[in-house]
């Protein structure tokens, strides 16, 4: 457990460190650009009102995101109310986005590896892992990952993206 | 190009077919359960108050979604505002748990190949491929599609659940 325990904090300082690392120029006041490594990140917390606006605008109004019972002991989800897992999976493109107007996404694959339950904190990073030049563009291809409690993978995958620019807005 | 609308023609009659199929005994009042080759459909229409109220609960704020010169000019899509493409994908679940509450999502692949304009009417559809018992429940996996203008694969995958019963609900 000690083990378990240390490669945990090495994992969280290695996503801090990263965290800081596709910022440090813009204090220099130069443009940054986005580069193969660079990590983006979002973290966000769903309440009962998101999942309940993310069903009426989407139209899934499937029982295990409303009714913890059914959740429990028709779903199997010991947690009770679990968030759409495609609203967890919209913070991809919300996280690329906010970085890189314009982006426009050409593929994502996901696996939902363990439910998040309402009021879960989600850390949602993106990796870039590719680049190159696309016609007067850019095509990014980044992995993609979601965690819980820090450092507890719930949602795994892979984006490509076409980009207009490679200068980070934030 | 006659050769082509043939092709539209049939692909449509094959899909008008196949829609009847699955509901075909509930007339006689037994309970249908889910069959490999089953499909099963939803058509929707993304208004512009869709795609801000997406927006607001996922805060995904990319200017292709809300800008027409920018959508255009700066990202390529020549139709505009484009609908999130997410918010599209998310009509597979919301299809799947509509005919079969308690599906819980395993996994999904999605390739964005064309563009979803604000207005433009969506039919996404959903093919069992594969099916197994596991564990008190099944696994099941589905192609997913949707298209515009009933012929036009717009978005593309394949989507794997886990359902605590065959039983179709509608």
């Amino acid at each position: 457990m000690q083990l378990v325990r240390l490669v945990r904090i090495l994992s969280s300082l290695t996503r801090l460190a990263s965290f800081c690392s596709p910022f440090s120029s813009s204090a220099e006041g130069t443009a940054r650009l986005l580069r193969v490594g660079d990590v983006l990140r979002e973290s966000r917390r769903f309440s009962e009102s998101d999942v309940v606006r993310y069903s009426e605008v989407t139209g899934d109004r499937n029982p295990v995101h409303f009714d913890d019972a059914f959740a429990r002991t028709v779903a199997g989800f010991d947690g009770g109310r679990v968030v759409h897992g495609m609203l967890v999976a919209s913070l991809f493109p919300s996280v690329i986005a906010s970085h890189l107007p314009g982006a426009a996404y050409v593929s994502q694959t996901l696996t939902f590896k363990l439910p998040v339950y309402v009021g879960d904190e989600v850390l949602a990073e993106v990796q870039a892992t590719y680049l190159r030049q696309y016609k007067n563009k850019y095509m990014v291809k980044f992995t993609t990952k979601c965690f819980t409690n820090e450092d507890t993978l719930v949602v795994a995958g892979e984006a490509t993206t076409i980009i207009p620019t490679l200068t980070l807005s934030k």
